[in-house]
């Protein structure tokens, strides 16, 4: 007989890009999306969870012209009898399963349609350092809602979301800014060729990077970069300009002085007074209902996004300062973005379907928690039972079902339980803030020692030996009293 | 220039065998995944999300030594610079995943090592009635832990979950048995032939549908099946067949009878013996806990998946009876099972690793609740603020507002306001409890209108004119107690 071919061994590794989340990182992440669920719930959003596979033709944009679909999206094709079948792909986000959705079932979905939805999205991207193939959206849209007060609520529960996770009223800012403005900026430049309309739109793009004079030299003559290289401009005139800087530099020291600025940025323009005036209903709505420019604001120097809106746009930006991984101060930026777009459902019905929302990055959002040292890096471990006699398992099983009968995490020591230097590094592992032993003495005795592990390691790094007296990290208690005495430990330390 | 070419508009619709999931379905699937969650972390098991992606290798079974992997996964080929890059495919269970993290990470890992993952899983299977090709797993298990008090604990952890997400007890029953009990059977009946002791194993498989009857003909000589045709037995004599049926008969009135028949079914085989010593062990240690046999029971007739686990098995069963859809009644059945298995990562590292776990599954028991009418299939919808004037769209968000910082779900209409018909329609069909009213004569006297739905529906329905007049289902209140009388209607309802 042939001696059977040994197959080498499978490596034990996710797909590049790829990676896996464990105990906090899961629990943290699926605590803030019920939280943010619960606000949009509360705004009359519902629920939706579309497949996470859909037809590449479903999805646009990539389609199978080729051999293998446009890169950007994980897709492969369906063997059906013929071989050829349909191509499907993983969604790349969670609006365009939205727009497939709400074409398939429009007649009994409710107009407005408002509705949120979680969940993974995947991107066939080269991965890099912090960027991921696979990453959490968390999105709210209103779908046929043509009014701005769509906008508005969006930009409320934004607001009431971030506060919700714990971001307090004034270390975030929502700031707001209507593509229908920057539409009348570009009208009142006096601009009709669309190459070079493109162009003043990609300038602005970079007002982040380089500000008002970077933008001004972009837009006329052009610039040196930081690189050294120089940069050419689209070769407007300073009159030509003027708008457009105008525009962007119009926030003033309160709506209504922004509202003025931009009025006179639009000149004459008709799309661009309708792009104030929806800014202006906006900022009444929001003031209506006490949100006020300290937590959401009008500013029109927000582009990023304008390009991809049709009307208004927001973004929500942490105010606070972190310490970057060079340990230089910066500010945290932005967590969550959105806007309106009115193509939503074209592609598959043909009518013009109006839609706004926002997509809040809840893994930001949980970076900028732990920067700030509002939650912790780890779970609290479970109270570990130690095994000091094998024989006495159902002891140990009972006391750990007392535990849990309180509402405790506690679970007994399952491993080889020989050596008890092991148990105890177990526990320590686990992070456990307790270690219960009950050996056969304690058990004559009808006691437990119980062992204070956070205490012992304070001490063990701390402590005098004088503290150390007063307050030891272990200690016996009557076995009756177990479940009282580690909650009192469990309490001292919440 | 030419026409452009018209581009047909892609079909909106999932792709087969895949489905979306709206409002109450994601929330309530959602909402028992955390009540379950909280079961596993009280325990001590750590949240655990692996990725979606695994590489085809790493998922085993499905190896790439065809053009395309075999059926059964969802894969394809990564595209690098050779145009031959890894294979890739979505994950098909929780477990496979599991031993490749474990593998990977093992040095970095408690053990024993408890976890838990929920998430969807993807089968490219043909899909059929109720058959979807992504559904949700629930999974708990405990790696590097060979004691059965590891096997104990899952099973008094899958009884408290069952509770947890709203199971009484005395309506489920979990039942327990032992791969080593049936290997000690099949010493005991002498059988040496491989080709026979599978045959026995498969014809075991069968005895939940054809019975003790069914099965002793079929280890015999054969049996005429339903259908009317012959299907052959195993040819085993009365006196080789024996130990199999006294095996899966054995289930006495309580546990010690029940082991008792089991020592008798194996003879003098060791590893029966160990397997009815492990099943005694379980027992005592779920007894001790206070899990009696009216929540956990050995029952040596559970046979599913006896032949996939190498020792204690699990199953959980609802009690209760439903109608099916047929109007018959019928038992409910399994919702959750697992058990013990020990080659786990043996496929990464070479190393035996025992490991034992459970695996719920959420959409059996969601359905189960709502066969018995413990969950509604319907969300309750929001409070709908009216627009009767779109000039005041601001006094109707303020509405809102009070509403929501009350805690209760409310929205301002946002579609079209000026068929006020339609407002009530869409109030309608959101399964709104409450609509409110406030025109311009309600403006100017201070008060708005409250219109219970429920109520009104439940009188359109069901009234006399009598009732009706006692307990009017519109009302006006003073503007200022909004929030007040809402929270009473809804209160009536809770």
């Amino acid at each position: 007989m042939a001696k059977p071919k040994k197959q080498p061994r499978p490596k034990a590794e996710t797909p590049k890009g790829f990676r896996d989340y464990f105990g906090a990182e899961v629990s943290q992440r699926a605590a803030m999306l019920g939280q943010i669920a619960g606000v949009y719930h509360r705004y009359g959003f519902d629920a939706l969870e579309s497949s996470a596979v859909e037809t590449v033709e479903a999805l646009g944009k990539f389609l199978p012209d080729v051999d293998r679909p446009n890169e950007g999206v994980f897709a492969w094709q369906e063997a059906d009898e013929t071989g050829n079948g349909d191509w499907l792909a993983l969604r790349y986000d969670l609006t365009a399963p939205l727009a497939r959705v709400y074409a398939q079932h429009r007649n009994d979905l409710p107009t407005p349609y408002r509705r949120y939805a979680m969940g993974p999205v995947w991107r066939n991207e080269k991965p890099g350092p912090g960027r991921f193939r696979q990453f959490y959206q968390c999105d709210a849209d209103t779908v046929g809602a043509p009014s701005v007060a769509a906008d508005a609520e969006i930009c409320a529960m934004l607001a009431d979301c971030l506060e919700e996770v714990g971001i307090p009223r004034g270390d975030y800012i929502v700031r707001v800014n209507n593509r229908k403005v920057l539409n009348g900026v570009l009208e009142a430049t006096g601009l009709v060729d669309a190459a070079q309309r493109d162009a003043v739109l990609r300038t602005i793009d970079k007002f982040d990077k380089v500000g008002e004079s970077g933008v001004r030299e972009l837009l006329g003559k052009g610039r040196l970069d930081a690189s050294g290289a120089y940069i050419d401009g689209v070769g407007l005139s300073d009159e030509q300009a003027a708008p457009v800087l105008a525009f962007l530099t119009s926030k003033g020291d309160d709506t209504a002085a922004t509202l003025a600025n931009l009025r006179a940025a639009i000149g004459g323009s008709e799309i661009g007074g309708k792009g104030v005036d929806e800014l202006e209903e906006i900022a009444d709505l929001l003031a209506a209902q006490g949100y006020g420019p300290d937590r959401i604001v009008i500013d029109p120097s927000v582009v990023r996004g304008l390009g991809y809106y049709t009307g208004p746009v927001f973004e929500a930006e942490l105010t606070f300062e972190i310490l970057d991984e060079k340990g230089r101060k910066r500010q945290f930026g932005s967590v969550a973005g959105g806007g309106r777009y009115d193509d939503l459902v074209k592609r598959f019905t043909g009518q013009e379907v109006p839609a706004t929302g926002v997509s809040i990055g809840v893994d930001r959002l949980l970076a900028a928690l732990h920067a700030k040292g509002r939650i912790q890096s780890h779970d609290t471990g479970p109270v570990v039972v130690t095994v000091m006699d094998r024989e006495r398992m159902a002891d140990y099983q009972q006391m750990v079902g007392e535990l849990r009968a309180a509402g405790i995490r506690a679970e007994v020591y399952l491993g080889n339980p020989k050596n008890f230097g092991n148990q105890l590094k177990y526990a320590d592992k686990r992070n456990s803030p307790v270690a219960v032993i009950e050996g056969g003495d304690e058990k004559a005795k009808g006691v437990v020692q119980i062992k204070d592990l956070i205490l012992g390691a304070e001490i063990a790094e701390n402590a005098t030996l004088e503290e150390w007296k007063e307050r030891p990290s272990q200690f016996e208690v009557p076995r009756a009293q177990l479940v009282e005495k580690v909650r009192e430990i469990l309490g001292g330390q919440g």
